[in-house]
């Protein structure tokens, strides 16, 4: 089975939702529009990132059955195509949460929260307490975690050992400069994430600079082999990235005959 | 402290020991006589790496205390430099070692064997049952590992949370392709656990096509945040990396007052 997967870079502004909403349904239309069927959004993809404060944060939180997961889910719906994308929850618990959804056939399958938290984002959200979910879906083992999660290479692995075909992987990732011709170091720890684990990963980094913060426009789809398939886009504009996936690549954990990712391992030694 | 390390990129042939050595000696008096106080040597620097099999390797395979480490302790003396490569060992137990030893200043301190073996390596050598080590030196704290060892994400961590300040890596990347314009993944690899870790990395890679494998010749030195301080070389000809390091920079595992790629795990979900 051959996936197509879009990753959609946006331009997000924390002070037009309306904005952000609409330029994400419009990228999740083109990509459909171009037969994807696994669309990955940027993380807080209608609220915005830089908030004022924990109390803007909490006024543009939703509930998992609010006004951005519904939209989604309609998306997903009309076009038969599963959907991840990042938002700013409002937890049943009265908490502020940094979460991404995944919806298949119209339906929130899973809703995932932040567990490894950015800066200010730990004066704003409580962090999450559950692993990457991994949601069989009509494209197969999808799971998904968020921008910073990724640079722990434990949540690479167990995502994988959890048997992930493809990470979704929502990101705002603030552009902290780097040396010139070198590929922005949050595309390199996605490709060695991958490589590691012989998963996919689908990124969807934002672009638009908010509040002083501007971004590094680093959006990729990167195969088991560690090599990217679209991308990184390395350039804080907004693009749909294309790739076609074969999620059963991601089944074969063997890099010749006498070596495996997993069963290479040394837990005895970790 | 600023130490100047060495990546030696050496033509090694499996047929030519003794060139073998006399290339690696070269290699490092020209290292010291740049100013380098740590000096990095392929995987199995002197004896070649194809054997035709278990008998091959075994009778290339020295003790701890032979021909290889007794020359390379010399140099270390006479030079007053740390120096870690890779050698065939026979261990006093009678199996044969893929290891790496550590020396300074004229005295070997620690000899690693490789635990994560590639390919036909598992007919060959024993694996080694231990942690990388991390051995205070003058020069800093200095871990080794080898070669495949660097793909599992875990073994980085293990040497870093243990205090290593630089891993030195000895390898013999074999040549298996990459898409143009793609650094080779083995340094994607490599940049990705210095980044995870906050740590500098040291690899030495060979060259010299040997019983039809060819090689990467990656060699590189990279630096806590990720990116190359010098290479990748990606160009299978011999080569002297040179670069400043200052070891006290790998203590530092925060990224902003708020991120610590350390105390930001979270080992509960692991």
């Amino acid at each position: 089975m051959i996936v197509k997967a879009a990753s959609c870079q946006l331009r997000i502004d924390v002070t037009d939702v309306a904005g952000n909403r609409a330029r994400a349904a419009e990228a999740v239309t083109e990509a459909a529009r171009r037969g994807a069927r696994l669309v990955v959004l940027p993380e807080l993809a209608c609220s915005g990132y830089v908030f004022t404060g924990p109390e803007e944060a909490r006024e543009r939180a939703e509930p998992a059955d609010g006004r951005t997961v519904t939209d989604w889910c309609a998306l997903s719906a009309e076009y038969g195509l599963v959907l991840v994308g990042g938002f700013c929850e409002l937890g049943e618990d009265g908490h502020v949460y940094n979460s991404a959804v995944l919806v298949d056939a119209g339906e929130p399958r899973a809703v995932y929260r932040k567990v490894h938290l950015w800066d200010a984002e730990k004066d704003v959200f409580r962090p999450g307490v559950a692993r990457p979910p991994v949601v069989a879906t009509s494209v197969g083992r999808v799971a998904v975690m968020i921008c910073y999660d990724a640079e722990f290479p434990e949540w690479h692995r167990l995502a994988a050992q959890a048997g992930a075909q493809i990470i979704a992987l929502p990101t705002n990732w603030p552009d902290e400069g780097r040396p010139p011709g070198e590929r922005p170091l949050e595309v390199v720890r996605v490709q060695a994430g991958a490589a590691a684990n012989r998963v996919f990963v689908v990124a969807a980094d934002r672009c638009g600079t908010e509040r002083g913060v501007s971004w590094v426009g680093g959006s990729a789809i990167v195969g088991p082999d560690g090599f990217p398939l679209a991308g990184p886009v390395a350039d804080p504009c907004p693009e749909l990235l294309l790739a076609d996936l074969d999620p059963a690549r991601a089944d074969r954990k063997d890099l010749n005959p006498r070596n495996h990712v997993f069963t290479d391992r040394r837990p005895d030694l970790y």
